[in-house]
């Protein structure tokens, strides 16, 4: 099967939707934009060996986490997920199962989140499966929620529990969609993203943006069970996994403690939130330790180069 | 430098954009939409080996050619390019110089075009260099030109001249963007498309998507010199190689004749025009030598896969 063919393929799969004027097919997509709304956008690249191991992985992990990471940007912005246009660079070697797979693994992510694949592109490389996701999403008439907002004296918080996703949950994790929506509508949430490349790294995103500081709270971070389990092979910490490893897909947002209160008293959230720390005028993330003793730590992370 | 620091480079070459309502940096880029709007969406995937060869070309060239290939697909709607996402996945050795001039590439296009980079993505994998750039177009009013609207006697037209792509083109291409606009919005164009995978393949796309079929005339094509110096190598023909070669990222459309004169006689369109065949009912392609005689042609082009 030629790329042609995969593509024709791919459309057999498509739904109509009244406001996809141009879908899957053409040299562009075209969605309908109806009134004064914003288009939030965001693309992510995923590439062998780096965020999936060809070995390990199947196809329709492979594909599901490359939608999941892109949904996982539009909730931390506190945004509706919309429209996707994908980009696979399959290995020459490639056989048909497998890029149906892989494609079918997108599209069962995207529909559970009533997202459209619109269009994209299908090609070759020497070895490297890489897949690329743009995602558009809405505001619906409510501000997205940046980075930058963050105000002395907010407090941390983020859902479910963390550390440890290398044994599981990198590929299992559910965006946290629905969760930054009712964030964002319910709440004045002041900065949010959603933990990629590490509790403290991605915290540090938002310092920086904010140009402000924090203290964490030793006692109050979220340890998954997955943490415990990973630290018992690795002779870290649970506590330095939850705080360091990257790809938990969780929301982490800072609100001020007026609105904490009033979250935490909503009986209704369906996820775990947890008070982590809160913000400080200087700047440095510190780590408050159950003796009440604070210590500097230093914000790594992931990183792709050095 | 780190990926962070990459990014923090690529900011601090943006200048404020009062539509970009949060631009990169963030989980999502945002842009303002205004009106009854469509918004255009193309994404294109280039990897080393199949798109450029990191042992012949400058990683400017390969900024470049990325921005182009995807401008040339809203070139290929008639409709206005605004705005692009970026992902880059560097081999792991990269250095920082290699990194900001491909950047710098991707920029220097995007800025000749009026074009807003609005956010992007940033990996490392072990080997293979990999750019994908999503773009979006606005239609400001006119109906974007698809593949599937060719009607039955209409002339088939190509801007430039053709093949021979390798020798040069290929990385100094100028996208037809300008030109797009102008034949949507002058004239009546029933289908159009960029040629990427070459002319006959193109063709037939817009073939296949219109459900009908065509007659090239072999003295109307437009051989490039190029094609005319390659063929001296390669043993086919110049015009085998405009007819079958990729990459020369000119624009193919078909109008009615009425429409086809009126251009023709239209003194201030600012390239090359050929007349180079018509649409006929019945499927499949034809070229008309000029001894008047039909001879069936199969639309094979560059295939990713086999």
């Amino acid at each position: 099967m030629d790329e042609f063919s995969f593509i024709k393929w791919i459309r057999s799969n498509q739904k109509k939707d009244r406001n996809i004027v141009i879908g899957i097919g053409d040299d562009c997509a075209s969605i309908k934009i109806n009134g004064n709304k914003q288009c939030l956008v965001t693309t992510d690249m995923l590439v062998d060996g780096t965020h999936f191991d060809l070995k390990k992985n199947t196809p329709g992990e492979i594909g599901k986490k490359s939608m999941a990471c892109s949904i996982s940007d539009i909730a931390a912005m506190g945004c509706s997920a919309k429209y996707a246009v994908v980009s696979i660079c399959f290995p020459q070697e490639t056989r048909t199962k497998f890029a149906k797979e892989l494609f079918l693994g997108m599209k069962r992510e995207a529909d559970a989140y009533n997202i459209k694949i619109i269009g994209g592109d299908v090609v070759s490389g020497k070895k490297m499966l890489v897949v690329n996701v743009t995602m558009y999403g809405e505001n619906k008439g409510l501000n997205p929620v940046t980075r930058s907002g963050a105000k002395v004296d907010d407090v941390i918080m983020v859902t479910g529990a963390l550390g440890g996703s290398i044994l599981k949950k990198h590929f299992a994790f559910k965006p946290r969609l629905k969760e930054g929506q009712l964030l964002n509508k319910k709440f004045n949430i002041n900065s949010m993203i959603d933990i990629s490349d590490g509790l403290v790294a991605d915290l540090n995103h938002i310092l920086e943006e904010s140009g402000i500081g924090a203290v964490l709270y030793e006692d109050g971070v979220p340890v998954s069970a997955d943490a415990k389990k990973l630290a018992r092979k690795t002779g870290f910490s649970a506590l330095h996994h939850a705080l360091h490893d990257g790809e938990d897909y969780e929301l982490l947002f800072t609100l001020s403690g007026k609105e904490s209160k009033k979250l935490l008293a909503s009986s209704s959230f369906p996820v775990r939130l947890s008070k982590i720390g809160h913000i400080k005028r200087s700047k440095g993330i510190s780590m408050q330790g159950s003796n009440g003793k604070l210590k500097k730590i230093k914000p790594v992370g992931y990183k792709h180069f050095k």
